[in-house]
């Protein structure tokens, strides 16, 4: 199958919807019963994994009739590209035996989707280094990076229960927070986006047996949009000794779609070598990171009753990461930590190198200090009610359809 | 019933097992086939709850049929109760119809147990002010106690994957840490149990529906003995600024045995006024906390080849917890975060007030600094490979008979 290779489905070759057969993407609907069904996305449409059983290879059958993915994601490479393969062949025009898909194939417009695994553990990561630089600069101007950050791929414990997906209203929490000298308990008034992609666990590994960095990649199943909302004031308030809880733990969004990780691969760039090196077990001659492109939007209940497009706020890449994702699997494992078939690991924020680029409002506003003016003339120090945040990513290589990541959107109850 | 109603089950009245009717824990065992099966203890047996199914109220069969005990979890505490007064009715002496439950009987002794819950997302307190003072004259002896300890019941998210039931053999992590000025990795030499109890929650909440401190106790179903294992080293490296991580991800020991809530308060006492204040979101008239005994023995390779008894470490009680477990619900729903039936909330390292009294060998030894001698003579700064650490908790109502906590135990390899 030539890489550019055309499929038949209608929107499958339009680059405006960046799902072509070099991307299909992995996602759940609801069928008429309101039950979940698993799905590869295709142009405008969905092709029901179920339904299109009597195509698929019948090792893989039982798995894709699952109500998640996580049991096929843990059978591993082999049966990803297996997959992969039989799939580019059925929708590419080279396959003219249609039947079975076309009644597999559903329209995608405004059918709601759930997300694709069930997510045991959710670990998010502080792989940024510009984005760490730049916070430590607003709270420790006279240390900005910790001693540790340029070593140890720096990571926190998230909250699975409350991931959500793309599309899910989010409430403003309530929690304490310091006022003057002493704490009270009210809504948060630093309401923040943080800018994230979330990589998948597909095969996991057992307590006690390390995932190595030659054999991470084997490891890595798919990459998501996400949205790791936070509360900027109760975060401050409630982080020292033991890391960020309540800031983060009230709503968490994600992308429905899943892009495999053989649609990224294509994209992948060499990673920056370390100045200071990097430990043993971190290092291998072929250490690259995903080549994503990344824009934040805003829509605001004044832009939109104005009939406003959604505003943009600004623009990261995830190429400048300090880590790539295969460290960042190899690190979570090195003490026996196990992963589970499903388990999500985010980036954290993905700021580039200028301050134009950052992904999360903290930065961009320097704690609220400078607020940002929109292009409809609104301000923002933090969110306001009513907001809608939109994340976007893609990637092209010459000659090739782009490949455009799920949106991850979420919006402010108010 | 009578509150020291006496049962005819074989070792039902011993007070050296103190599993009699007022205590009636969970567990889960592995049938012949190697299947799940949900059970009560009582006495020196198991009782089969699917296999009494005839004898318990339809609407909770099923739930008691399940292969965890996460779906009863959710029933909340009228079924809970329900059961409760069933089976204590059954067991009792004044039964006389015993046909069914004798069948339903299984001798406990060397069966091997698992964890009755299916944990989906685990949180770890630091709840004990005395092990945070002391922890932080440690590190920051000019200011030992953060300013916002009092106000905030501080916790992390801990790691799900990694909780294995007493008896697992554990390992000795890898991990990064500082030699003198630059971090190695290798194996960590300063391995550390920490004393903890792990609160189970019940029903949850929604997305966005906080549990008030008045509703907090419904949520709560039971309270388990748990190790939360600690490479010191590992941990100091990597927890700034976002907390714990690999030094605590590897293991999490729990005992397979679930205390009920009912058979808790009976002994719980009234908690401890907080000399600033508390929020009023974490305040009502009736805050009571656990009156639970604790104890940490070690048994060493070299004290078993002299069939020597296990060694007690330290001892230690649940009533000086500065936050109640219907705080830590409370304070962790607060912002809108959603817990899950059988999710765990455990307290953080259980220290006393004075120094012998500390839960973990951090503090017990001051960081190794001054290492410990047992009554066999040898001595720890932290524990040694062969070293098993074994919990046990108990506690007595005058007139009743001890409630003795499943053990929580494990050897580290070598």
């Amino acid at each position: 199958m030539p890489s550019n290779a055309q499929s038949w489905v209608f929107g499958a070759n339009d680059p405006e919807l960046g799902r072509g057969l070099n991307h299909l993407p992995y996602t759940c609907f609801l069928d008429e019963k309101g039950k979940r069904r698993i799905a590869v996305g295709i142009g405008a449409c969905l092709l029901d994994l179920k339904a299109a059983s009597p195509l698929i290879p019948q090792h893989l059958r039982e798995a894709l009739s699952e109500t998640t993915l996580n049991h096929f994601m843990g059978l591993g490479p082999a049966a990803w590209r297996e997959l992969r393969t039989v799939l580019q062949f059925l929708l590419s025009r080279a396959n003219r035996d249609r039947k079975v898909l076309e009644a597999a194939l559903v329209p995608l417009h405004d059918l709601p989707l759930e997300l694709p695994a069930a997510v045991g553990d959710y670990t998010d990561f502080y792989a940024s280094r510009h984005h760490a630089l730049r916070v430590g600069e607003l709270f420790r101007p006279e240390k900005p990076l910790l001693e540790n950050y340029d070593w140890v791929p720096i990571a926190y414990h998230g909250r699975a229960s409350s991931l959500v997906p793309s599309g899910t209203v989010v409430r403003r929490p309530a929690g304490q927070r310091l006022a003057d000298s002493s704490p009270v308990f009210a809504p948060t008034e630093k309401l923040d986006y943080e800018l994230e992609l979330g990589f998948y666990i597909g095969q996991g590994n057992a307590l006690g047996e390390p995932i190595t960095i030659d054999e991470a990649e084997n490891h890595l199943f798919g990459v998501s949009l996400l949205n790791d909302w936070s509360a900027r004031d109760i975060q401050a308030w409630e982080y020292q000794p033991l890391g960020p809880f309540l800031g983060k733990n009230f709503c968490t969004s994600v992308s429905p779609w899943i892009t495999p990780m053989e649609a990224v691969n294509s994209l992948k760039v060499r990673a920056q070598p370390h100045q200071n090196g990097i430990l043993h077990y971190l290092q291998n001659e072929h250490l690259e990171t995903v080549n994503l492109n990344l824009i934040v939007q805003i829509s605001t209940t004044r832009s939109r009753r104005a009939v406003l497009a959604p505003m943009q706020v600004s623009q990261s890449n995830s190429r400048g990461l300090f880590w790539t994702p295969e460290q960042m699997v190899t690190h979570h494992t090195s003490g026996g930590c196990n992963l589970r078939p499903g388990d999500l690991l985010a980036t954290g924020t993905i700021s580039g190198e200028r301050r134009e680029q950052a992904g999360c409002l903290l930065e961009l506003t320097r704690n609220g200090h400078e607020p940002i003016t929109l292009p409809n003339g609104e301000r923002r120090a933090f969110l306001e009610d009513g907001d809608e945040i939109i994340f976007t990513g893609w990637s092209q290589t010459e000659g090739q359809m782009p490949i455009r990541l799920g949106e991850c959107r979420g919006t402010l109850l108010g």
